[in-house]
């Protein structure tokens, strides 16, 4: 298989030079310190993935993908006469444990799925194919998610001009896919192609992925990035600071309604009011035919302590203060000024522009 | 002097009983601690209000008046037969002491000014009725603060339905000035009234006033409040659950612009996007009659610490990573519905209403 000139570059979860672990970097500890964890049994991956050291819905796709194959390795090692159907029954065993990490993580089962299935379709290959086999599936699984980062990175880019100060939300990188990420994917590749952007960052509360990752990710990058609080999103547009919004999303109705990090709404809100354009990027993937609004997609509710305890050194509320905690928001399709996929640029009316990239084969340039 | 029944009630600052001392709660143990301290010295004055022990541009300056009649004290003490230019030379001394502890507070040299000015007023006086003289004015200073704050309140509170759902940012509470507050003065009021509002409270990055001070005054009120993160408040107000958004302020142009803690511009302009009221707190005072537009007000900024570093337990972003850190934003005034102060409620065009606002002798119930 012809491997991609950036699959090396994918740090955050990259396959070791041997081919016998799996390399990642633990975003806990970002950005303090750039930590690589080595990841060689069933454990390790289950620790990584429960803990947060590889976050981001792709990674952890990725991520699985590749805790199978190692998986697989180590059952060959153990019993390397194995037949077929006593390796099939023990990699499904730990399949299982490895998906129980994250329950609610749709891309971690799509990914053991998808590696159990290819499994299942080599009944006649030896135990040694069969490895070689997964090794591929899983490497394909990562090529799939850059060749999407880097189509969604270029639509993207059309859209900006060298010089434009950016306003971004959360955190939509590299660190979350294989490489360029998806909101973050035009600046990068911008930047690799000698284009200078000024971007902001809202810190995004209260988990902060904007300040801990989104704005270390930029910096690494060589791109010129200012670390702001969410709150002071108003004032930099006011300021004249800003030329276009881009964002990731978490899912997406039928009406170009978006779901994203909590918050997203509100700096769409303001883009709209400061005349600033505010685009979504994210794969086809993430459009869900079966929302056909903004009203069908529940917005997850997360624990006080997240706000109140988290990060600090004490509480900063009195413990009996409530707190609402809501992970995501729903950004309204009229904020909307394109959706930008790796099938191309969506424009209003979405309930149009997403419905035509359904039965469309080839990626093309703009759908309108 | 009659004195308030309120008067007792002002915990953030208050003479002891005997009035040999003042009392304060120590702001920045809250909401972990409510430590009070009691200020017997020079030294212990100058410390409570360098060290933010004590903050709020009002109860600055009533601590400082306090403080003044409280050296005053010392002084007579020591010496008993002091004569009069002595005494004013040796009070002018700790006067300038204490006005260095934090220079740029307009409020603590207008209350030590005023102080002074009462001292000279009285060249003939005894010793004992000069230490009679100055706690009156003290307490007069006090007294006034309370009564600006009632007024406000109960402009405010006339605008608000009971179980209305609020929406406030920062704080602007009776820690910051005597009892009542200012935007959260009717809320405070309409309690003590029997009412019943859901309160939102923003925690309002990076010093954390919302969480720290207003959820705790709030609670401690037997208020209903909620504590989000500032992007959180675009959610709420789609969820439905507020009815007006209530702020402080910290200067208001002629043309009805307002100066206030950062975020209050983006509040504002979620407000009006979800067509709720957008109510301006604060006592006349805060109107710059020099300011003509919003564009006349210098913007504070202040260091990156306090974005990265503070109250974490370790640093939030790569050192090298620039931070923008406003601590104001200004509002523009065709987003606010009205601005209410102790002599009426202003309504646009805010040219003529808080212009209006000079001149008239007694508080009017309304100025348009």
């Amino acid at each position: 298989m012809q491997r991609d000139a950036r699959f090396l570059q994918a740090e955050n979860v990259r396959l070791s030079e041997n081919g016998d672990s799996v390399i990642i970097i633990d975003q806990t500890q970002l950005p303090g310190a750039v930590k690589y964890l080595e990841l060689r049994t069933d454990v390790d991956f289950y620790d990584a993935i429960l803990k947060l050291k590889v976050r981001g819905a792709p990674a952890i796709g990725i991520c699985a993908a590749f805790g199978y194959y190692i998986m697989a390795r180590r059952i060959a090692e153990a019993d390397p006469v194995c037949g077929y159907e006593e390796f099939c029954h023990r990699l499904q065993d730990r399949k299982e444990y490895l998906n129980s990490s994250r329950p609610t993580a749709v891309n971690l089962s799509w990914a053991l799925n998808r590696m159990e299935e290819t499994l299942r379709n080599h009944e006649e290959a030896s135990l040694q194919e069969i490895l070689e086999i997964l090794e591929e599936e899983a490497i394909a699984i990562q090529q799939e998610d850059i060749e999407m980062c880097r189509k969604i990175s270029g639509y993207g880019l059309s859209l900006l001009k060298d010089g434009d100060g950016i306003l971004t939300h959360c955190n939509a990188g590299p660190l979350a896919t294989s490489v360029y990420g998806t909101g973050l994917g035009p600046l990068i590749l911008g930047r690799e192609q000698g284009m200078n952007f000024h971007v902001y960052s809202d810190e995004t509360r209260p988990l902060l992925q904007g300040a801990r990752l989104t704005s270390y990710e930029l910096q690494k990058a060589g791109i010129d990035v200012t670390l702001i609080c969410d709150n002071m999103a108003s004032l930099v547009m006011k300021n004249g600071w800003i030329q276009a919004c881009l964002v990731g999303c978490d899912r997406v109705a039928m009406n170009g309604d978006v779901a994203n990090k909590i918050g997203t709404s509100g700096v769409a809100i303001l883009a709209k009011y400061y005349g600033i354009p505010f685009y979504v990027l994210g794969p086809v993937s993430t459009i869900d035919r079966t929302c056909s609004t903004g009203a069908d997609i529940p917005i997850e509710l997360r624990k006080p302590e997240e706000i109140k305890e988290m990060f600090y050194e004490k509480p900063m509320a009195l413990s009996e203060v409530k707190c609402y905690n809501p992970a995501f928001d729903v950004t309204d399709h009229e904020l909307i000024t394109a959706i930008i996929t790796d099938r191309g640029i969506c424009r209003p009316p979405y309930t149009q522009s997403l419905a035509a990239l359904f039965g469309v084969e080839t990626p093309n340039r703009s759908v309108e």
